[in-house]
């Protein structure tokens, strides 16, 4: 099957919401009025987003996952993507799958493939996403990562640090049993874009972003990005880690037996958890809670956001730690 | 240098027409009214869209330069880009001259970098490219592969075959002398992407195409999308090599000796040319050269479209030759 063959064959489908799609030159996008399209593009690597094994079904949903998760943390609706793909060689049940979980996750969130470009190459996956954010009155309601004001409190959804426990152990580096680690890998594989809170928080939340470097780390691009510091409950984020709860009082048992050191970093600096890290003024809690239920998506308090820069970080009894929480950084 | 640090030093720029660029999560463009936005992508790897000893400024120059000739071909008027890069390694000479290359482009087409990822990697370029389209009465006026009706003439941009030419040459098929080797090899690192061209052609071409894999598999797109078919005129397209003009009746003196059919394989089947194809109604021939000049760009006729499917090839005498240029295939 040649390049042509294989787009036909597995991306291309009727247009529904672009004027053009696959098959041109270009796609042709007509955004609404009074809208500003959000653009967002990521690439996976083998190696490095992905472990060479990889169900290539979970692989497809991921690619977008990520994509779409830049959607939620600016509070855009999806809209359509773009696909590039390089691969070694055309491996036709690899590309059902990948397009099964692929389109999947895009028929959910209603975001049509719409153009691309594929070509023999090393595996590499990059994404190019676009959502709608509504201009009211000449102001964008975009969620940056600048608006963090001092006083606010900061949240994140969802849990935290699973993605990276099953990473540890699927390379060897830690061991778990096999009902925590299926539940864990689902975290790692196939991870829920925050699409919905991110819209039910237009209007609310004062600044966001998507974690996929570590908390600290997306934490420290919004105390950069908006001037202020914050302090954080190091403790209150190592809770939200899934699978400690469910290990709660069953270490001996499991062959399981990380330090709280350990757990912290799985909260604080894991990575992959695309969950969304804002922050809301305190007079907003209840509108942040009712984004919360009405995208029926957990949200925690886990510290807040002061004038000083820098960043403090408290355990249970309010002792501050040492932050050696190093993120993510893909040269490093 | 980590990621971010490069992310900021070589390619984060103030935006100008985006309304937010480098930096979020997302970036946010907002499209004049009565506009669409013409979108499309292309991945670069290494072995297959360009050599290992690459000078890595005319590699910025290429990556972008085959996504604007993708606009050039929908007639779209270039705004902005995303840029995701995956890299063995961090290397600060590279990447300088790299950025350097892509944004000097970029500048002379008033086209913004307005966001991206970097990811170490094997090396790949991908970049998804934005361009603008007017919306006259409700009438997109983007040029599109699926327009060419029967009686048309049929035009090709510039030169043919020289980039090929070079390639063959850097690949060690055939030897061609320094100064023509620097001449053609120019058209296959810093191809010129026919962007005013494309836009002098709104309402006049029918139809518009640009030629990545080869004139005659590009033209079957054309007509494939139209439901057409076509005559071309082989050994016009041949004349337009500029290598084999500036060779005319020195071939023992520089030891290249190709057959005809060895030029008529460069200019009908090379690729990477990135000039337009592209088709018009005969009584817009006077339109069509009045927009080869306000492009400043060469235009020749080198064939017809007409209602039959399929593609006739003409010699210079007329008589007709046995089409077997095969296109350039990525899995082939």
């Amino acid at each position: 099957m040649g390049e042509f063959d294989l787009i036909a064959h597995y991306f291309k489908r009727p247009v529904r919401r672009a004027a053009l799609g696959v098959g041109d030159d270009c796609a042709l996008l007509q955004p609404k009025a009074d809208t500003q399209l959000a653009i967002s593009s990521d690439m996976l690597v083998l190696g490095r987003h992905f472990l060479a094994d990889v169900d290539p079904r979970t692989l497809g949903h991921k690619a977008l996952a990520v994509n779409l998760s830049d959607l939620a943390a600016c509070g855009a609706k999806p809209l359509a993507f773009t696909l590039a793909l390089s691969l070694p060689h055309v491996d036709e049940a690899w590309l059902a799958a990948f397009s099964q979980g692929l389109l999947a996750l895009a028929d959910a969130h209603g975001c049509e493939l719409i153009g691309g470009d594929t070509t023999a190459g090393p595996l590499n996956i990059c994404i190019t996403v676009f959502g709608e954010v509504p201009v009211t009155r000449g102001q964008s309601q975009a969620l940056l990562r600048s608006g963090a004001q001092a006083g606010d409190d900061l949240y994140v959804s969802g849990t935290l640090g699973d993605a990276r426990l099953a990473l540890d152990a699927l390379l060897g580096k830690l061991k778990l049993p096999d009902d925590l680690l299926a539940r864990a890998r689902t975290r790692l594989e196939t991870p829920t874009p925050r699409v919905a809170l991110g819209l039910a928080l237009r209007g609310v939340a004062s600044s966001a972003i998507d974690i996929s470097d570590g908390l600290l780390g997306d934490l420290g691009h919004v105390l950069q990005s908006s001037g202020v510091g914050a302090t954080v409950m190091a403790d209150i984020a190592t809770e939200l880690i899934a699978a400690r709860a469910y290990l709660t009082g069953a270490t001996g048992q499991f062959g399981i037996n990380l330090s709280n050191e350990q757990w912290r970093t799985l909260a604080l600096a894991g990575g992959d958890d695309y969950e969304l890290l804002f922050t809301a003024p305190p007079a907003l809690q209840g509108a942040v809670a009712a984004a919360a239920q009405a995208s029926q998506t957990p949200v925690t308090r886990i510290g807040q956001i002061h004038a000083t820069p820098g960043l403090q970080l408290l355990d249970r009894h309010g002792q501050t730690l040492e932050n050696h929480y190093a993120s993510f950084d893909h040269f490093a």
